[in-house]
């Protein structure tokens, strides 16, 4: 069995948006019990993550990537090359088990979508769910 | 057809513990002959790799690590941001093929999960084939 | 239902190879309309990445990744470590989303393969979807 449903999601530059709640929705949704749930960030400038929701750690993280990919140097790729080079660091997916009805997430788990984009973007994320 | 295990597992603190022959054993209960596998690090402060198992590697590994994401600075998150960024630069999950009844693991493809918290932790793992 | 194929691709040292279109040829011999689709690059020196095929933006991920884990420095692990250490940052597999028939990548997302060998190397990709 499979199922999917579109979130949408406005996320400033160098942001993060919390849709843990709205995918477990979905997985209620679903009615499917145990399987795999795959989400999936369109565009190469984004980024999905399964961390702690804090933000005194997300601006931790940031500064991290601002060290390893810098916003201020230069390079070939015009304009954005940083934000898709966090977007390939990162991933633009992940993929979480679902066992009797529930995302097997850890207290600290929270589901992130991040827009590494140099400007604000909506942004389309795909939940899939495969199971039965 | 979906069928789940959780492996436990201590590690201590930086530490990596090869879980590989015990995914093995759950494909084979499992009775799946074709799909994929997730194994997914329940926690905020864990990671699974698939690479070589060779101690020399895994140093090399941690010392990179330890240059992207010091533990020795000064983070605003208190105790481990250090922790959680590993756990985000690497990811908390992976997802294996499964072809008659065999994880398609390379050579020198092994599964492994990493500490990167502060303390020795026991850290739960859940394994997930879904296919047929 | 599961199906899989493998894609056998030869690539030069810390070249980029683009499998979108054989991947896409794979989805539709599935027959599989809905489910998610798993790319996994077997051999624990090459990585999977979705993201724009721009030249000069590769380019740019190459550098930022020579910054991280220079090939230029003294590794314990004998010839390659770097390699290897790259295939774990960036992860040798990616899961996409099929609906109605379709891999579900945004317009700038193509799948690439990536060799981190010290040498050029033939690469085995195996593509698995599941899904109904």
């Amino acid at each position: 069995m499979t199922y999917s449903e579109t979130i949408e999601v406005k996320i400033k530059s160098q942001d993060f948006h919390d849709i843990t709640g709205e995918v477990e929705n979905i997985i209620r949704k679903s009615e499917i019990d145990d399987g795999i749930c795959n989400i999936f960030a369109i565009g190469a400038t984004g980024a999905i993550v399964v961390n702690e929701n804090e933000p005194m750690l997300l601006e931790d993280f940031r500064r991290t990537l601002e060290k390893i990919s810098s916003s201020k140097k230069l390079y070939q790729h015009i304009e954005n090359a940083h934000s898709h080079i966090r977007s390939m660091l990162i991933g633009n997916s992940q993929s979480i088990p679902v066992k009797e009805g529930r995302l097997m997430l850890g207290t600290w788990q929270n589901i992130m979508v991040i827009n590494f984009d140099t400007r604000n973007r909506e942004r389309e994320v795909l939940v899939t769910v495969v199971g039965d």
